[in-house]
């Protein structure tokens, strides 16, 4: 039987759960890959008490993995996107294909790396990247292949989901259930990149240049966090039939391809809508096949390890190289698709906005939505409370761009009746 | 540019959707194959108005496209298992792969048609047998492949669920919802193979053998239908916080493995509880991953075109034939666990029989549910109406073996306290 040496660099929670995912279902593994897949260098600052390294080539110096002459794939679950580069592509121009799981360095230069692995005959492969264990790159890559993808909305991030499911269902400010992730583990200690959204879009990026065959773009997508939500907007929300999610929203149309990461209302009686607490769900839209949706873990050391080793079998399984481009397509068929500046998107809105309970704020209101084209779907103004001046008024628009609504909601923050700032959060219904 | 040569045998729904979608996404399915897959040979017994076959052979005789030479790939679209069969293996000793969407040939038959395939050096796919547009099987067989697949349980009958839907949201009947499901073209004239769970059984026996490595064994499916579902017991179900679907279920256990298709009372907290009306949904739980689910799009001309041309794409792009064995391991590592008799097999039971409205009935019942070692759950007993002598009472039991609640239940029967059969459904946490 064909042996398939595997060097892993990186021996943290996602390391270490590889490292046990492999030794514990060897037999099913080997059944599975019709090869025997052996760790037999592992490149780490200092050994895990999880894992049994007897027998096993250890190197503190990781790029001893990449130049080992033995090794057939490197595996890099270091993080980061300098030390990792490097090594990644050490390991190419050594003849090593890679399995990575690092979403940051694939986004950012995911196009330098495939360039260098096509040269040099070998693959890489990132299913952990995205979505944990969901085998979500090998769905769009492979099991949608027929499809023309028309767009995909993803909560993939399980911290921020984590975070509006509280919110939600215990009435919790973010501040609050944020602080409490953190001390649980859920949340680094620099949340920034779950809940400003630069993770989503890290792998955002990947999933459109996946679904739609063009070159990764990191810097073009429009992110926005979920740090300003308030659970009095969820609370609306539910009241209008919709739950709030932080999505990743790609979408093809004429003018070019959206990338959106940010707040999202989308209807009560979706099945995205019911995807609650760290779990991740990304909901395609493919021409033929329609709607899928693939859920399950979206982070954790064996989830993601999962995804590492249905790499590492895919690899062993296969006799050939470049059998599957890394981004569906070859490099020289991705196309340059101009990617749609943010203020030229177009989506319903909802607004709320604190106004002074006098007659004709409501009329001046209307008067600039209807000035920037803006149509109203639904209206919702709330009493004042005993002794308070001040009416909450929630609208909910039709399409809009972004642009326009920019302006009308400048000039509503303008007006002397109105208080305070006005809170704008995307709504979609995303069936189509 | 490599030419991959498709031969498609019926152009019914399934192979006119095939061809349309193989022309219409001719150009992206080009680059993401790397190949051009052109459709050079069609058997059918009358052209297709759907499809332009101008410049492409047309046979009568579908035995012809398996004696073409020039054909690479012989796709399977006709149904049925007795002429499919010789068709198929008529393609596999021409030395061509085959590509199917026929889940009882592969149920029945599959055991005899991989090994024939193997010996042949040629591939069978049949990603299209199973929920229709939804990647299943290469999940199965590739993507969770790091993982001991603990248990899985699908919502693989879209005609079935439509009408479970209905009697819930709207509180009708079953043959009233099927009598409109077929008038509306949704259910087959002869309804008996998605309500009695046949089909099911087909797409169930696959999943199984896929998850756990083992031969297919169609007969061993235990299969019951949802023809006696009542509505009644759908809202008592929803009063006690359960979905009632109709289930595939395998599971892996110490002394076996459990296969069975039939009516299940799922919490309603759960995804796979959300999924409406026609759609499908599979949940499988790994070892390393964690639960993970699968949801689209059951069936229909393009959903189901996706997969065979997902599969299409696949074997274009391998260069290598037997890169992935049928069943995810070759034939000669199939496992030959025993398939555990459903009396044996252990659920929560949700039982309603109609009870005279006397002192010392309830502790009959009880006395006979305790001497079978059965344990009660939760209990509801309603007031009986004006006039009326017999009250409706609704026992959620423990785990029990289906032979202990099987004797219980005639001991029930048997009371001349109790009027007509006791209705019987089994209920599942669907969480360990």
């Amino acid at each position: 039987m064909k042996s398939v040496n595997i060097g892993i660099c990186g021996l943290g929670t996602v390391g270490g759960g590889t490292f046990n995912v492999l030794r514990d279902n060897a037999e099913l593994i080997t059944a599975r890959a019709a090869a025997r897949l052996q760790v037999i260098h592992v490149g780490a600052r200092h050994d895990s008490p999880a894992c049994d390294l007897a027998g096993i080539r250890v190197s503190r110096d990781i790029f001893e993995v990449a130049r080992d002459p033995e090794v057939d794939i490197l595996v890099e679950l270091i993080g980061g996107t300098t030390v990792a580069r490097e090594l990644v592509e050490a390991a190419i121009i050594a003849g090593k294909h890679v399995v990575t799981a690092n979403k940051a360095l694939i986004a950012e230069f995911g196009n330098e790396i495939f360039a260098l692995a096509e040269k040099h005959g070998v693959e890489v492969r990132y299913e952990a990247a995205i979505a944990g264990g969901i085998p979500i790159v090998k769905a769009l890559r492979e099991g949608l292949a027929a499809n023309r993808i028309e767009w995909l909305a993803g909560i993939i991030n399980g911290t921020g989901n984590y975070i509006l499911t509280e919110m939600r269902d215990r009435g919790r400010e973010f501040a609050d259930v944020l602080a409490e992730a953190q001390a649980l583990g859920y949340a680094e200690a620099d949340p920034a990149f779950d809940v400003e959204g630069t993770d989503a879009a890290h792998k955002l990026v990947i999933l459109a240049s996946l679904a739609f065959g063009m070159p990764l773009q990191f810097d073009a997508v429009y992110t926005e966090g979920i740090t300003e939500l308030t659970t009095q907007d969820v609370g609306y929300a539910l009241e209008l039939g919709y739950i709030i999610k932080h999505l990743g929203i790609a979408k093809q149309t004429d003018q070019g391809v959206e990338l959106r990461v940010h707040p999202t209302l989308i209807p009560d009686d979706l099945l995205l809508a019911e995807v609650d607490g760290v779990k991740n769900a990304i909901l395609v839209e493919g021409g033929a096949v329609g709607p899928t949706l693939y859920y399950g873990a979206g982070a954790g050391a064996r989830p993601t390890a999962s995804a590492v080793v249905a790499d590492l079998i895919d690899l062993a399984r296969a006799d050939v190289s470049a059998r599957l481009p890394a981004l569906g397509v070859a490099i020289a068929d991705l196309r340059n698709v101009p990617i749609i500046p943010i203020e030229k998107v177009k989506t319903p809105w909802y607004l709320r906005m604190e106004v002074a309970d006098k007659p004709g704020v409501l009329s001046r209101v209307a008067s600039i939505f209807s000035e920037q084209g803006i149509s109203i779907e639904a209206l919702i103004q709330r009493a004042p409370g005993q002794g308070q001046t001040l009416v909450s008024l929630i609208v909910l628009t039709n399409k809009a761009p972004q642009g326009s609504v920019d302006i009308a909601v400048s000039e509503i923050e303008a007006l002397e009746t109105i208080n305070g700032k006005v809170t704008r959060i995307r709504v979609e219904a995303l069936d189509g």
